[in-house]
């Protein structure tokens, strides 16, 4: 018989996906070690937005190492979506990119900035135009 | 009777979602508007990983303006976890939350180095020292 890492099994409890479900809890559940009977809204917002069918189903086809991957980042997507029902988790990657989109300009500016400073005080133009200066004062003394 | 904006009524096929479902497209029905008959791929990720009930209530619990957008992001989100079946969208949000750190490290780094630049060549201390280096060629022309 398998047993699932992690869960934690009382022998009396079902896990909160199976309460929620109304079914028995067996010891090779597949929701149990990934929603505790202690966490009720982990397992109700996956259920509400994936559905308890597609979250078995996403983890069955997963191996075991990476379920726990898996819950998470559905319920980080089930409680985005919840949060805004129109834009879910896209909201928050279209607020991302538009951060991306600032830094990288503020950066090009930046830099630009550096360079032109840089040129302004190191360029032959900028000695040349030491040099004349000296040049004049030079011709100053030379008077 | 309600007549669901840019909906393609042929009169006789229905949309990808009820061809999919196989069941009876209604001038009403909810998906028609957003899954035309001929983009059965767009229908058939969300259904993979939402479900068509959850889809179907999730639209009905928005107004109609808002639909065209849910399930534009409901397609992207679904068709992230289908290419990433462990971490979805999250992947990518993790992903851009690292390109942000980056790139507010480079600027920082760039902004810091820009008022280094400006106090090297604008502080006191660099006017005192070019006084300095004047004071000590006039002293040599008064030898």
């Amino acid at each position: 018989m398998k047993e699932s890492a992690g869960r934690k099994q009382s022998g009396v409890s079902p896990c909160a996906a199976c309460k929620l479900l109304r079914r028995r809890c067996s010891q090779d559940c597949v929701f149990a070690p990934y929603f505790p009977a202690d966490d009720p809204h982990k397992f109700a917002s996956v259920h509400k937005v994936f559905g308890a069918s597609n979250v078995n189903k996403m983890l069955q086809e997963l191996p075991e190492q990476w379920r726990g991957d898996a819950v998470n980042s559905m319920v980080y997507e089930a409680n985005a979506r919840v949060r805004d029902p129109v834009y879910g988790c896209v909201g928050a990657i279209s607020s991302l990119q538009q951060q991306i989109d600032l830094l990288q300009t503020q950066l090009a500016i930046a830099q630009a900035e550096m360079v032109h400073m840089r040129i302004r005080h190191f360029s032959p133009m900028s000695a040349a135009a030491d040099n004349t200066a000296m040049d004049s004062s030079e011709n100053a003394y030379d008077v």
